[in-house]
């Protein structure tokens, strides 16, 4: 079935951003790790954002992806916290595209939807689904566990998008 | 009055991010250079993000600023245009900290307030105070034409700023 491919999973957040790395060979899944970059919420937002590159950077550097999957999350609640977010997802995206991964964005929806078979599925039920799916996962925190269920999506999406691009559509 | 300081200041926008960079030195004001970086839009997110940072990269190599000031932008259109507002303003904030800048924020209304003396004044207001107190600048967008304006914002701020600093306030 080739060779194995490694995928980073990243659930973007400005307080706190979860990443998690799996291993795809044919439709073999396997853990590698996972966590999350926490950001000092008094230092300043330029601060704040320097510390999630770094640490996503680091990230890159230790566990070398070749694909990178971001949640393309939606927050309705108020300006303010979508400006936050979209500043944290600026950076999520940035960073895996700046080592030149190619960077595919999912819904929350399509995410649930990939791991327990519906879209409105509930943390608890994706983390009984992760730990299906990828016995060896401990994900301390939610995020982190996010960030694997994203990375399990982009496995179970990306072949049906490599098919597609090879028969031109 | 001591060495001049070097400022930039960043409109940020998706679509196109102004810059300015202006000199300092006491009360005396001169202009230095601005421009904009320009992302196409049928690239993906990720790809036009990296556009910015690596167009905002090569202002700071340019010009090599000692600070910098970023439009605390606030669009309440909807959530769609606000997370692409915060996924720009992120890579705006994130490359002059990663060069070791400080990095202001200023709000619309001060920038304006302080341009034009009021809060209110229009853009074709601030184009002119932007002429008289930089009469060598030559911004040719109204992104690049902001983004001097914030960094006089800065300039005019930056000094009682650091007496407060100084005096422990």
């Amino acid at each position: 079935m080739g060779r194995a491919i490694r995928i980073l999973g990243i659930d973007p957040g400005l307080r706190r951003t979860g990443w998690g790395i799996i291993e795809i060979e044919g439709s073999r899944l396997g853990f590698l790790a996972c966590g999350s970059v926490s950001t000092d919420d008094k230092a300043t937002l330029a601060e704040r954002l320097v510390t999630l590159h770094d640490g996503l950077c680091q990230v890159v550097a230790d566990h070398a992806p070749e694909e990178a999957a971001v949640e393309a999350t939606f927050v309705n609640k108020d300006a303010s916290a979508t400006l936050k977010l979209g500043q944290a997802r600026g950076i999520a995206l940035l960073v895996p595209a700046l080592a030149r991964l190619p960077v595919s964005e999912y819904a929350p929806n399509l995410v649930k939807k990939t791991i327990v078979g519906a879209g409105h599925g509930d943390k608890a039920q994706i983390r009984m689904m992760l730990g299906v799916l990828l016995p060896k996962a401990y994900p301390k925190t939610h995020d982190a566990a996010d960030a694997l269920a994203i990375a399990i999506c982009h496995a179970h999406h990306r072949q049906s998008k490599m098919l597609r691009v090879a028969a031109g559509q």
